[in-house]
């Protein structure tokens, strides 16, 4: 991985300065959360190699398993084409979780009853 | 699949009544594309079991692939822990595209130059 600057001409951020991050298991594809990220976390991100997002409701940067331990190591960042949403490709250890329920990934609700 | 009905209490639409919406692969487990639904998109997807999404630069329902015929027969519809996005599992043709630029997926480019 050779992530080395942010290209923010390719990137919209919302009014809020903020631009939605998918986050996937680099081989089994499971798409494990989503957050939400701005400038200096996606450049954080980078700088550490595991994931830094932007907690809305919190106010503040937030590190991902800082505390729990479950971090998300980043293998790739790719952008979609309107250059509005960020897939960062992680590659976290088969047993470990996402989703703060203590579940594998947070989809793991279908949405009808 | 049994999508009966939306289960609304599940679920929190932003202050513009939106949720976002992770389209991925049912088997590659591909990320296609990220959109946007409100709540009648929500409903007309299970209804025609094809992905309908709110286009926010025109201000309407968006049945994918109606006029390029790149449709998205919906396999799944998963809800993250947060209730504030949708994972909406997609069967689409192993030679069909679901980037309006002819890519397989929107996220063909990397972030970083």
């Amino acid at each position: 991985m050779t992530l080395t600057e942010v290209d923010r001409d390719t990137l919209q951020f919302d009014d809020a300065g903020l631009i939605p991050a998918v986050v996937q298991q680099f081989d089994s594809g499971e798409v494990l959360m989503v957050a939400w990220m701005n400038a200096d976390a996606i450049e954080q991100t980078i700088e550490k190699g595991e994931t830094v997002f932007w907690s809305r409701s919190r106010q503040e940067l937030w590190h991902k398993g800082k505390t729990s331990g479950n971090v998300q190591p980043v293998v790739d960042i790719r952008v979609d084409c309107d250059g509005d949403v960020l897939l960062v490709i992680v590659d976290i250890k088969n047993h470990e979780v996402a989703c703060h329920t203590g579940e594998r990934t947070c989809f793991h609700r279908r949405l009808t009853t």
